[in-house]
Parts: structure tokens; C-alpha cells; sequence
């Protein structure tokens, strides 16, 4: 962790209960950062059902690599993750380290190696040192068989993170058919952000009971609107990895449908867990000083809408004049015309704020720059761009692209 | 233009020599900058044919509108640029001054108005003030009028800057059948600098005779392997356009089939032209400290080879890891992965300068990481990256990412 808190942080680390039947342990595995924990496990009780969504990389890290190849037994029995070493590019040493990971744990907890999930994340193209690892999860494992609960939630989001500024975590709750049911995420990620899977771990733990299948469904459904609708700084990690875990504990009637209301509602609460984890990274987003919105609306389809406003968010001309709460809406509409999507030059609107620059494809009269500017000068600040085509439409959520950013990666081994 | 030279220039403006029929003139008309020429005209005698590229933004300037529209007509009598407006996203009254510049040179040059081809460059959004530009154009006119040279291909690279640190011209010749052709083009550019047409204007002047559409064909082919194999930002303007102008005045037997040993010759030339002045650009890239070739190769196609380098040369991970001559090859690896490109992860190769970091989806054992840093500390550096698929490659060039682009374009209106 970083030692200055990003200035969009939230106050402090919010109150996440427990999730019956997911226990934690942390460790300092000294793998790669000293005099932190840096290693993390959760172990799950027995019938907990996994879902997962993985970086579209086509240079995946080995942890990446196992996940897919386990996942769709649907079934989980702990998540191992180590950070400040990513286990990408690593080849066959990678895939053994990998291995052994998920077998030492295996072995020591008494369950299936696939059911054991893995995360790694840090500098890429370097070994995982397995001796230290080796050590690291006895101690872990130690940890749980003495029956307590030895690390809290805030701890775990602290062992995983990287560059982070502050541990994220979230928690909504849903009812379904009376009973209630608990949902809990806990995150990393403040660079190489971009959807697709951010570089970004997420791991969210609900008591629900729900089939592998149907968890699938709605956690696909659920990473669209979320995580794939953030960038900082438009690079797409080798390991970023969605997991979501369902205990069964609340003990509700297993959904098994998608569609059926109790699905939907779990849907709600994962959704609202997901989004708050991806506004929280980027909060975190290296050097941001600003969490800024981006609301496309009139496109082809919300697809373009999607690729029109991503295109914005990862504009580096737009980004840094936000940064200097420069209402240069000529740069948006640049990055509307390079985004390769349908747009009526002559109809285009776009907003600062509440304040609209421009209609019909030029500046509206009477636009008050002074108006703009004041609502730039805003840590949160959106923009709003109407590309006069059709109904499709966007939200995405970038930040802005700072001297920070430059001072971070110009030094972090990542 | 900026009062720092980027530390990555030209020592020197190049010799360029008369192109035969070509004049031209600049003047301080005081769009946008105070106290610097910022109006261009080169008048173009009886005859010349022209080619042309323009920027595949959707929501294109007035300029670049009026340029398509007279394209295909296939002469040109003359060129005018203005710098600190790119009279882009201004509507009816944007179209309106492109119709007024051109109407107004024709009258005073006693020319077809659909032979003077326009181009601006500055402020997106922003009404070009007619009343100074007419002016301004009255001043040019009148210059030429008294049959003088009155401006240096220098004077007209400056005229024709904004952000950029230095003015950029270039030449080369070439021999059609025993007659000697000339070559010469300026250009502008630092930043909004992105394939399909970087945010740059160029122009470029020959002697040749050659009919327009052989002179389009060689063009069309010359601008891949130059304009659009660079960038600096990632970003595309509103505005990149490429001329090329063909006076006739060298007497040679007019070029009529792009396939002759006479119009291969040509483009040599020209494409040395366009490659030395993309160079240019990237070496006055906002805030460069370093230029950057990238070479891919082993790709499925070449056409992916060069999609797989703008995703390294566009990775803000990638390019602030160069700024600090950090040997961070492992971002190398990310880039590819997010290329979208077919890319074998367990035989991916990696170069930086002659050390090779990577072999067979690893670390290369002996991997000296001193010899790669030593490499990146110097000005000029080289990447390669061998995919392992195929024999698609290709090479583009970029710039590093530092804080002088920060300072620059969180203050800079364009």
C-alpha cells in the first residue's frame, strides 16, 4: 500500500459482516513487500458454488490459466492470493508454482486441488518463490485449524493489494423468498485499468445458495455494468480475475434459475457490491485527483455507446484537462469522432456538469465556460455527450491523468 | 510555438531546396498567437495535381470537409493553413469560413476556388474570425503579387505550428527516366498524434509531373509505413491531413501508371519525405525525452504486427516504464496480451536494444537487465517483440510518457 490515500478515497473502510461458513487468514509472506501481510486465504465451507470472469489477455498469468481450467467443476473450497508477484509470463515455472500452490493447500485443508482457487498480482515475468510461498500457506492453514477467525475483512483487502492507496471492500444485502441473503467483496486495483477485466482482483463471498450455472449467469451479467465500465488507464492486465463464491449457509432455497426473482434480487446485491468495488478502484486510480462520469446517450446501440464512452475515458488529451478543470470540450469531441462509432457530427450535444457547451454539432449560445469550469473544479465531475443517432446508451467512469500517475509508473516495477 | 526545444529535435531546420512553380508567403494575422506568422499560403502554378489523406475521425473540421469535396477534381492552384484554429465542430459558420478563405484566394489569385485546398490547425470549437483572416489572405495575395519568394520553406513550417518545439520539413530526389524530381514537405505536430492520420498537417511538394491519380496511389500507399505507423497520445484529430502537390515543372514525361520505374522512383523520394517527417513529429511528441521504434514480428499478419505495436507504443504503462529507463518487460508482455492480436504466449521473444529479455514465454536465462537499462538510458531506443505465430511484422515509432506532456496539455487549449 501506498503511503499518501488517494484524495477520492472513501472515509474510512466500511462495515462488512460476516458471510457464514468464509473464514480468512493473512499472512507476511515476504514475497515481495516487507512488514505487510501479503498473502491471503478463504477457506469455504463444503457445497459453496464458484463463478468467475477472467482479463481477455491473450498473454494470461498461470493463476489465470488454472481458474479456467478448474471453474467449471462449479465447485470451491478456498481462494489463495499473494500479492506484489503475478505469476505472469513465467511459463512452465509459473504453472508449477501454480500447482503446487493449490496442491499445499489442498493437501492441508483436506479438499479436492480443484477446488482450490488462485490469484496473483505484482510485477510480472519474475518466479514465484515457492519456498516462501510453502511457508506462507502452512501458516495460514495453522491460522484456520485453530478455529478462530484470524484475519478480518479489512485485513484481507489489505494482503491483496498492490499500488493501492486504501483497502476496498462493499457488502449489500437481498431477501430472497424471505430469506435473507449476504453479499461481501473486497478488491484490488488502482492501475493498469481497462475494461475487459481491469488489472483488478475482485473476490465477492454470499451465503446464498445458488447453482454454479445460475451464479454464472448473473455474475456475466453483472461485470458488464461494473467493472468493464472503468478504466484508468486503458491497459488490460494478465490477471484480472472476478471470482464470486456462494457458501449456501443462508440456507434458502437453492435458485437455480436465472431469471426466477430470487435470482434477481442476489443479482441486485452483487450488482450494487460490484459497482461500489469499481468505483472504488477507480477512486484509486494512480495520481487521480478526480472521480469523473461519462454518460453517452443517441448512439447506434449501447454498445457504441459503451466504446464511445470508453473512448473518451481513456482519452489522455480529455484526461488532462480534467486534471487542470479545463472545460476543453473540443477534446471530447474529438475522442467521440476516433472512437470508430457512428456519430452525427451536426447533432452532437455534450455537457459539463449541468452545464451544456454544445448542440447541434457547435458551441450553444450562451454556454457559460465560467459554469463549466466551476463544476470541473469538483473532485466528482461528469460529462455528458449526445452523439444524435439513436437510443443507445452508457455509463462509464474514468479518472483524471495526472503528474501522479507519471510519478507512480515512472518508478513501480509492475 | 514553445520556447523549449524538445531535447530529441533536429539540430538544425534541413537545406531545402526551391521546388519549381511553388510560392510562398506567411503572415502575422493574429487568429490565435501574437507576434508569429500563423497564415500560410503556397501558390501552385497551372497544372499541378494533387493527392491527398485525411484523418478517418468521425466528426472531421470544416477544412478537411472542403478538401475531400475538391479532391477528385485532381488540380490545385493553391494551399492556405491557418494555425491556432482548427475551425473543427463549428458548424454552418465553420463550413462557411472554409467556403469564405477559399472564395477570397481564388478571387485574388484569379483561380477556380476548387482548386484551393485548405487545412487548420489549433482550437477545436472555436469560430475562425473572418474579418482578420481576410485580412490576413489580402496580405499573402499581395506579396506573391509582387513576384518575390517571400517566405522560406521555414518560414512556412512555423506559420503552420502549435504545440510543436521546432519546425519540420524534409527532402529527397529522384531521377524519372534521366530527369531529376524534387521532393520537399513541411509538416506540424506534437500532440493529438495518433494512426489513421496523427494530428498533424503536412505538405508536400514535387516537381514531378504526374497525373493525380498515380500521384494518389503512391501516396495512399506511402502514408502506412509513415503517418500512420506513429503516435504520441493515442489521440486523433479532427484535423490530419496530408497534401502532396505535383507542379510539373521538372519536364519529365508525365507518370501515369503507379506501377512504372519512373513513379516507384517518385515515391521512394516521397516516402523518405513522409518518413523523416513522422519522425520529426514523434521526436517533438508533448513532453518526449525519448524516441521509441518498435519492431513486431512472427505476427499472423502485417497488418497485426502493426496493431500489436500501437498497443505497446500507445500503453501509458509501457511508455512512462521507458521515460524512467526502466527495463519493465513484463508491461511489454501486458500490451501484447491486450493487442487483440494472435499472439503465442509460451514462444513470445522480447528485445530491448540487442539484449534480448525474453525467449520461449520467459525470462531468457543470462538476461542481463543492466545491458537493457543501459540501452534505455540513451535517447533513442529500440523494442522488438516476436509474437511467434507467423511473418506478419511491422515497425512504428512513439515517444515517451512524462510530465512535460502533463504540464503541456493540462494547460494548453487545443
Amino acid at each position: 500500500m501506498s503511503d499518501s490515500i488517494s484524495p477520492l478515497a472513501p472515509a474510512s473502510f466500511p462495515t462488512l459482516p460476516p458471510v457464514a461458513g468464509v473464514q480468512l487468514a493473512t499472512f507476511a509472506a515476504g514475497l515481495r513487500y516487507k512488514k505487510r501481510a501479503d498473502l491471503m486465504l478463504a477457506s469455504l465451507p463444503e457445497a459453496t458454488t464458484v463463478a468467475g470472469t477472467f482479463t481477455r489477455s491473450l498473454c494470461p498469468s498461470a493463476p489465470v490459466d488454472w481458474c479456467r481450467s478448474i471453474l467449471s467443476g462449479g465447485t470451491a473450497r478456498a481462494v489463495v492470493c499473494n500479492a506484489g508477484n503475478a505469476n505472469a509470463f513465467t511459463g512452465k515455472a509459473g504453472q508449477t508454482a501454480a500447482e503446487f500452490t493449490a496442491a499445499t493447500v489442498s493437501e492441508a485443508l483436506g479438499v479436492p486441488a480443484n477446488t482450490v482457487f488462485l490469484a496473483s498480482t505484482g510485477v510480472i515475468g519474475e518466479t514465484l518463490p515457492t519456498d516462501s510461498l510453502a511457508v506462507g500457506l502452512t501458516q495460514l492453514v495453522g491460522q484456520l485449524a485453530n478455529d478462530q477467525q484470524p484475519a478480518t475483512w479489512e485485513d484481507a483487502a489489505r494482503a491483496i493489494s498492490t499500488t493501492d492507496t486504501y483497502p476496498k471492500g462493499a457488502t449489500a444485502s437481498a431477501d430472497a423468498d424471505g430469506v435473507p441473503l449476504t453479499v461481501v467483496g473486497i478488491a484490488k486495483g488502482s492501475g493498469m485499468i481497462a475494461p475487459d477485466m481491469a488489472t483488478m482482483l475482485s473476490f465477492v463471498f454470499t451465503d446464498a445458495s445458488i447453482s454454479a450455472t445460475a451464479l454464472q449467469s448473473i455474475l456475466s451479467a453483472s461485470v458488464d455494468g461494473s467493472y468493464n465500465s472503468i478504466t484508468v488507464d486503458s491497459d488490460t492486465s494478465t490477471s484480472d480475475t472476478v471470482l464470486v463464491f456462494a457458501t449456501g449457509a443462508a440456507d434458502n432455497d437453492e435458485i437455480t434459475d436465472p431469471t426466477s426473482p430470487e435470482a434477481l434480487a442476489l443479482k441486485k446485491a452483487l450488482d450494487a457490491v460490484n459497482l461500489d468495488l469499481a468505483h472504488q478502484i477507480v477512486r484509486d486510480g494512480e495520481g487521480a485527483t478526480k472521480f469523473v462520469e461519462i454518460e453517452v446517450t443517441g448512439a447506434a446501440s449501447d454498445h457504441a455507446a459503451h466504446r464511445i464512452g470508453l473512448s473518451i475515458a481513456n482519452s489522455p488529451l480529455v484526461k488532462t484537462a480534467l486534471a487542470a478543470s479545463d472545460a476543453n470540450w473540443g477534446r471530447i469531441v474529438m475522442a467521440i469522432g476516433k472512437a470508430g462509432e457512428q456519430a452525427d457530427r451536426d447533432k452532437l450535444a455534450i455537457w459539463v456538469g449541468d452545464e451544456q457547451c454544445a448542440e447541434d454539432g457547435w458551441e450553444k449560445p450562451g454556454y457559460s465556460e465560467a459554469a463549466a469550469t466551476e463544476h470541473l473544479k469538483q473532485d466528482e465531475v461528469r460529462i455528458r455527450a449526445d452523439v444524435g443517432i439513436g437510443t443507445g446508451r452508457a455509463t462509464v467512469w474514468t479518472c483524471d491523468l495526472t503528474h501522479g500517475y507519471i510519478d507512480i509508473n515512472a518508478s513501480y516495477r509492475s
